[in-house]
């Protein structure tokens, strides 16, 4: 496959994205350019020669009409805290941001559904649903700053998985603008429909590759008042892998199963002061359980008490303040950004849930091969989703193993059953692996649905797939 | 756009085909033929020519490659039961019956997921799955006989969706054949996954036309072992509209919530001699409440109950025996059938939940512009899916009226925030509805990835789009 030739923003150009968005949001100026140029990643790959912010669909169109017409790369932005360089613009052009497309224009409580655009930030939809008595399940540490759009994009999971599904599960229909200009509108406020092909469920997760999702319908359920948080200490992350599977047989499917090992946690001791009287031992688990009627809930932390008195290594504690549940959550949140400046590579592996245990063994192995390589894990067990931080090494030893070892989890997870993006999306920093995970015939199809979404290849290139491979 | 030129089959041909699947299951008498040329809508639009039953992926794989050289037409079939022409052999060829491939391959309790043959039929797979304490929320009436690979290729939604939503959401992954004879896998056993196209959740809901899913990767969960069936009378369907959006607001989501119109059960009693005491008033609703809380579930009954003394026209029954609740069931999954004979048209549209009410509204104005038009309704309120049954008529009036007030009725729907088809599928019958429910610029995208799957146009034609429109 021939990679696309791309033009360079012109001075004409410039001046016909002025006249479609309007002169104050187009912009030049080095630190807006140096701003949206990468995401979470913090790596930049290459600068991006403008930053244009629409303020509606129509205005979407006619950027992407423009850029299709002259060949210009268009890269599509949300909250920029992607951890794949999804909102990255690898090849130039421009970036197209999101940012004033945030109103949310309907909480519609009958059918339980919420109309948004794509700029709306995850807090915001969940606080304003909450309001009515409603509940949007998506939750992640950035909720405060990541979008739906963003969400939606790379099919974002987070720490309610377990019960409640994924950013997927959640969206019941689109408006979006193709990368030749025309705007599209795909489901609805329907929980059935089986009229023509789900391009909405298409769209989630191909990380602004085929178009430009400007509004959203989300589901929404009645909001479950009571939940309880309990958190209780393992010896090692092998013994904490055991609590899902237990939990399932037990019939108890909580809201979130977060494992953590302990070193995350000394590492945010050691920069906030702070410290967690968890008890002894190398991983801790946090479990949430929640519903709409207190007995069942309490009825259901109960089950979750006596699996732990199995399995764990010391008490488990039950979080019975709200000042209690924050502090759990601000620590577990924190994770991510505390451990950024030690971590070279962050693959975000999902396996089936029964296999969480088996990950760890395997992960064992490789570490044991290459003796240079050091991780620390945390994640989503419950949801099988492992996030793997790598840390940086200096020597000749790491330098040489690091890829090796990386490639060698990720065949390890794919043979398991998983995959190697569980939320994280493939974006420009996992596209090497992509082959991992998918045949050749299966790349191809996904190359030609490219081809029929965006003829010439001007939305989001270097994602997903390998240039010309 | 041309529609493709097909082949027939010669007697080389089906040879070829006797030597991928085995001289007992390519079949060319006349009664298999006429059995596989229709489906329960019991229109015969054209014979097929042979009908061939593979016995794996491999033979699919086969088949296909050879009739896509040779330009051969090819019909999957499941148990046909559809109501759509999903699988009528429009354009001949061949029909491509999976009911050889009925095993359910693994039940993996840990995580939550079973892995299944597409002809395994709904019903099966409930029974396997609640034999070890899981279920698989989705249920038809015709769930004896329909099969998973019809569920989701019609994304099938039934009387569950409510609460638990439609096979889409129950679909972690596939194994499918594309038209080339390329065989596929996607997704898997997890709950989270941002790697690649969502290709499996493009597949659901396609009709057929893309791939043959030859096995899919089903999500679970615990079953609810505590449910509540309760029947209430209604003074109209107008009125029983209004329990689903005040049920909502109570905070309560059924797991069903079935309204009927009284004349579709006496259409039953008069059939079947059995007679219902429902009480008084033209429309019955069916609620069920279901969770493994016994003391949730009742609370949950109790508001029921309260919601019905403040809208239903007499008092609300409890089925509180297996019998009374397998008696009810009986009597709403037998409508479809007893119904048929008398029936011309079935539309299955679905609007939002909210806008039932306003739907039954804009049905009398509809049935008040064109008197000649006689229908009776009923459906799964609860989600928004009315199943309108247009009696057959006899007079001149009701021969010039009845496509025009289908497609007003297709209008009013689409203006709602409705769509044409909620789980019967577009297939043969509706496509001259598509373009009501799409742009033009829609359905060229929707035929644009239909030609990255299928270039020949061999793999169901004639189903979703109107042929060269």
């Amino acid at each position: 496959m021939v990679p696309p030739r791309y033009s360079k923003l012109t001075p004409a150009l410039l001046d016909s994205l002025r006249s479609i968005v309007g002169l104050p949001h187009v912009l030049t100026d080095r630190e807006s350019l140096k701003q949206n140029a990468t995401d979470a990643t913090g790596v930049i790959f290459r600068m991006p020669e403008a930053v244009v912010r629409p303020g509606s669909a129509g205005e979407v169109a006619g950027v992407l009409r423009l850029c299709d017409e002259h060949r210009v790369p268009v890269t599509p932005r949300g909250g920029g805290t992607g951890l794949s360089g999804g909102a990255m613009p690898v090849q130039g052009g421009i970036v197209l941001v999101l940012d004033r497309m945030n109103r949310i224009l309907e909480i519609d409580r009958e059918s339980m559904a919420a109309v948004v655009e794509a700029g709306v930030t995850t807090q915001a939809i969940q606080e304003a649903v909450e309001a009515v008595g409603l509940f949007y399940p998506p939750d992640l540490p950035t909720s405060g700053s990541s979008t739906l759009g963003g969400n939606i994009a790379h099919n974002a999971g987070g720490t309610r998985a377990v019960k409640y599904g994924v950013t997927r599960d959640w969206v019941l229909g689109c408006e979006a603008v193709l990368p030749t200009g025309e705007v599209i509108h795909l489901g609805g406020k329907l929980v059935k429909s089986s009229t023509g092909y789900n391009l909405t469920q298409l769209l989630v997760g191909s990380e602004g590759t085929l178009a430009v999702v400007t509004r959203l319908v989300l589901r929404l359920r009645p909001f479950p008042a009571h939940s309880w948080t309990l958190v209780a200490p393992f010896a090692d992350m092998h013994a904490a892998a055991r609590l899902g599977p237990e939990l399932f047989r037990m019939g108890v499917v909580p809201r979130t199963l977060e494992l953590m090992e302990r070193r995350a946690i000394q590492a945010v001791e050691e920069k906030t002061g702070e410290s967690h009287a968890f008890g002894s031992g190398g991983a801790i688990a946090l479990v949430e359980v929640d519903g709409t009627d207190p007995g069942a809930v309490e009825a259901e932390a109960q089950k979750v008490g006596e699996a732990c008195a199995r399995l764990a290594s010391g008490d488990v504690m039950v979080c019975d303040t709200p000042a209690k549940v924050q502090r759990v959550w601000k620590l577990r949140d924190s994770f991510g950004e505390i451990l950024r400046p030690r971590v070279s590579r962050a693959p975000d592996i999902v396996v089936p849930r029964s296999q969480v245990p088996e990950f760890f063994r395997a992960l064992d192995e490789v570490k044991g091969k290459y003796p240079a390589i050091e991780t620390i894990s945390f994640g989503h067990a419950g949801d099988g989703n492992i996030h793997l931080m790598v840390l940086k090494g200096s020597t000749a030893e790491w330098r040489d193993t690091v890829n090796r070892a990386i490639e060698e989890v990720y065949r390890r997870v794919v043979a398991l059953g998983g995959t190697i993006s569980a939320e994280h999306g493939v974006g420009a920093v996992n596209r090497e692996f992509l082959k991992l995970a998918f045949t050749e015939a299966e790349v191809d199809l996904m190359r030609r649905i490219k081809m029929a979404f965006d003829p010439h290849g001007i939305l989001n290139p270097g994602k997903i797939f390998s240039p010309g491979g």
